[in-house]
């Protein structure tokens, strides 16, 4: 061993005592006679000192350390004359009277330190360096406890963790697959999964009863901020049970993530919402429920004015904002185009504000009375000195969506979206299909193996787009961290819901045979969940972005610029693969 | 939820209570008036009993059970009149009152015993049902249970968990690679790890001090009867260690995981063996150890006497099988005839018994003096009532490793290998380099980032093929469960490795570059190991293959004949991806 103690666990009570410390040097400081290096590791930082008077070429030796070596130093462990109350080891010192350098360094491309000088794209290049910023690490210690909790509670609740294959077949349905050609079996590929659903479904048909995995999914989409192509799925499911067996057991480990990994006692059930209500009130299945705002509707209140925009809105709704009637024109305005974005998409905004004396203000005051505007202000419950935004489309859903984004924004603007606090919910009653302009069909929401709620059954044969599923989402400050269903195990009702999503029997067949065929032989009722372990992690530690809590995160092309990944094969190993690359442009030509 | 209790739990301090089990039909049979039913779940079996007295109707339903229909059964806990002792609820069953039926089941295709009739083809092919049987079930378990402790272990060890990326890049030095083409970048492709070492160095020039990570590999060789084209690593690295640290914190991880998963304390140190005198005293870079019959050298006692198969050999020698002189005429032919296999290719087998009186009878006698045969009898430290099985051969490493194969098949059929006892030892000093007779050059042994001795790294330049690696392999009874080395962290001392190993400094930098070029900037000493996970579930499991701890293993073409995967694209598939199927055959047309 290189040391007898980490750089992290030296305190007064060490005092005298002979020590081996090895770690980085984070900096070097020279005064009068004097050389101070703060040495660090993954466990912290401690000051060696070197005198001048004490033993010079020693002195000397320490003073031509550049930031990065890596050294091993010997030495007494002393008081501090000049405390440093930020560190845990800032009462001591090492009087060094032996020093090794272990490694050199170049001079790192950007500073080791958690606010760092380093843009994304050179971190990224030099993730190695990175990660020994706290600030980093930090998040991958939260990881690992976070992982470690998940097992120890879902093994206290006799869970086993099972692996299922990477190297399994594909599914055109869905996200596209990853896919891997076989050498061994020319011509064809197995596909990496996109989540162990329909093999976890067949652990329930061979009786393990209760199952998880932390396991890598990978889907192949074209990436948004905060996708990756491989993330990382909490992945559960149960046998003999009902949506509510499944709600309790995962909010149990939610609170006990909560309290092991951030402290915080959730003693409360977790709200539940409908989905059609999550819609209605917040325009979103993921509402953030740290603050309110709820959505107003007023197509009965603001129509017949001869507002054209409202007379001929399909949806006219709004958000009350406690005391920001103080935003300037200029605020407004920009809120204006913030919701007119192409990514948002509003048409405009109208404003309302309530001033001291309960009189309302707003932007279509030619339009309304003040009768009218009052009957609006007690819609909202609003009071003096209350903000209110107002947006209006031709179609309802749309425009919810619209004013959810607003609503966010305001959430923001005005600090109601502490990273602190957290606001746990489940959303459930989600609708079993959705309908895809692309596809002209209804498509599962969740997936095809979802179970309807039982009481919506006989409408699968004359109103599908009614039916509710047995799904649910756990949504945390406007995130959904996971979310899952009760699946069918009924043969006869899976086939049905195949052939309401368009499957001929064959294709269905073709595609999850081996699922229906498992399913002829006693399948228990069965229903899981998964989590976005990636995302949970992020929560947690009040991050932006997922990457962050990633060892070695892709950029946003799939590509891991640190290794240089993906390239091209040599032409032995398409040779051995049987493939050919074909590339557009050449195609063409 | 569908049921109060398991199917394992109830006991007669259970009686009189109204209970609710759901579960699988094992059997049913009538007797008389009464139908009794087994019904099964992952935790045990409780018998049900139904009386045509009470309900006709109800014991009716219950005589129309098939097997491996899923049920909910109400009822009361009784007191068996005749229990059955084999089982831990076998005190009690239950009055049933209320019987649903879940799901049917079809008649499964084999029997879903401990026992089955069913072979290895349709078990696969039907593995959820396989999985149902309690012996296969009982691996998965074990396998749950030793991950947990693993994790357990290296946690209180200060071991962080981190997840490496599954799309990496392509390294085509050692086995081949499984690839992934990318449609974001067309024409290149990933790689998925053979194991994460790199990455894992990698982690340690960041500062992460201590990993883990129980993580599946992927290698695309011909498979072998006891190799996946998937498996999972138990995979570690330390930083600031030297190669006794580690040998001590895995040996304590073997010891911890023995005492809680076999509830056997290894007390003792592990042994430890220089790789040399395993080869020549084993034949084996892996002994088992479970028992004797070492090598014994017979060069200089058997050479001229004008036995021309042993006066040409480079190697004699042999190993005693205690106890073994009773081996008739016919039963040595047939080892004659196992170490004459192709796959073992000895040329014969001299054997000699040691007689009652001490005479010394050998199938050479017409060679030897009976003082010859005394003397080598006192080479082997004989005695009367033992065999003497001697093989020769021109190539000394070649004779050992087929003088191997017939020890341990002596000890197979003498019943000294107890799937209960356990031999742990640490093979030690390895060479560095094996030479390649297929690529003409010296091959690292482990892997080119692995640390020489530092005594022999002067012979790096004159005698490289004796030079000894910092590398060290965990042996249980003849199995490798895992192994490892120090790693090289001086950028120098690697790139001369690299040359030795035939690379150019282009082609270094082109596949490892991102290691050096990491390595510039304050690389720590470091080094670890990886244990095979699925090797160390079925030794503790006493299986003979990794087969049946794995929840969904492939056969040895590689395919998943449950999921019949891999299998042919839909050519959109491909058009995304850029790729053509070139088979070899369409290619020659």
């Amino acid at each position: 061993m290189y040391r007898t103690h980490t750089c992290g666990e030296l305190r007064l009570s060490d005092v005298n005592k002979d020590v081996t410390l090895s770690g980085w040097v984070q900096r070097t400081r020279k005064m009068g006679g004097m050389t101070f290096v703060d040495l660090r590791d993954r466990y912290g930082i401690t000051q060696l000192v070197f005198n001048e008077g004490d033993d010079a070429a020693l002195c000397e030796q320490a003073n031509k350390l550049g930031r990065e070596y890596v050294v091993q130093a010997k030495g007494r462990v002393c008081e501090r004359s000049s405390k440093n109350s930020h560190i845990p080891t800032g009462d001591i010192e090492i009087a060094v009277t032996g020093l090794t350098v272990l490694n050199t360094s170049l001079t790192p491309p950007f500073t080791i330190e958690d606010n760092t000088d380093g843009g994304d794209d050179i971190r990224m290049k030099f993730r190695y360096l990175d990660l020994r910023r706290a600030a980093v690490r930090k998040n991958l210690e939260l990881r690992h406890r976070m992982t470690m909790e998940v097992r120890r509670y879902l093994d206290s609740q006799g869970f086993l963790e099972i692996e299922t294959p990477m190297l399994v077949g594909s599914t055109p349905e869905g996200a596209r697959d990853f896919v891997v050609p076989s050498r061994m079996n020319p011509g064809q590929f197995y596909a990496l999964p996109q989540s162990p659903q329909t093999l976890k479904q067949l652990l329930m048909v061979s009786g393990m009863d209760r199952y998880f995995q932390i396991v890598k999914c990978f889907r192949d989409e074209d990436l948004r901020a905060d996708r990756q192509p491989e993330f990382t799925q909490i992945d559960c499911e149960m046998s003999f049970v009902e949506q509510e067996d499944i709600i309790q057991m995962f909010e149990g480990m939610a609170k006990h993530l909560f309290k092991e990994l951030r402290g915080v006692e959730l003693a409360e059930p977790f709200q539940r919402m409908p989905w059609s209500e999550a819609m209605k009130y917040y325009g979103s299945d993921k509402p953030d429920l740290r603050f309110g705002m709820k959505f107003v509707e007023l197509m009965n209140v603001l129509k017949g004015y001869g507002f054209s925009v409202f007379d001929n809105a399909a949806y006219i709704g709004g958000i009350c904002a406690e005391g920001a009637a103080h935003y300037t024109r200029k605020q407004i305005d920009q809120l204006t185009d913030f919701v007119k974005k192409p990514q948002i998409g509003a048409k405009g905004l109208v404003y309302a504000r309530v001033e001291a004396d309960g009189n309302v203000k707003s932007s279509v005051d030619k339009f309304y009375p003040q009768e009218a505007l009052q009957r609006m202000k007690e819609a909202f419950g609003a009071h003096p000195g209350d903000l209110i935004l107002i947006l209006s489309g031709d179609d309802a859903m749309k425009t919810r969506k619209q004013l959810c984004e607003l609503r966010l924004e305001m959430g923001n603007q005005l600090g109601l979206r502490d990273k602190n606090k957290f606001a746990c919910l489940w959303v459930v009653d989600f609708p079993m299909f959705e309908w895809s302009e692309e596809e002209g069909r209804l498509m599962a929401m969740h997936h095809p193996f979802t179970h309807p709620k039982s009481e919506d059954i006989p409408m699968l044969d004359t109103h599908p787009e009614d039916v509710r599923a047995d799904a649910y989402d756990m949504v945390v400050n406007g995130v959904e961290v996971g979310g899952g269903s009760i699946r069918i195990h009924d043969p006869e009702l899976q086939a049905k819901m195949f052939e309401i999503l368009g499957f001929t029997p064959e294709r269905a067949q073709e595609q999850f045979g081996f699922l229906m065929n498992a399913f002829k032989y006693g399948a228990p009722p069965h229903g899981g969940l998964a989590y976005g372990l990636d995302r949970w992690v992020s929560l947690f530690a009040g991050l932006d972005s997922i990457r962050d809590c990633i060892a070695f995160p892709k950029n946003n092309s799939g590509r891991d610029v640190m290794l240089d990944a993906p390239a091209p094969l040599e032409q032995a190993q398409l040779d051995e693969l049987n493939l050919v690359v074909a590339l557009k442009d050449e195609k063409k030509g």
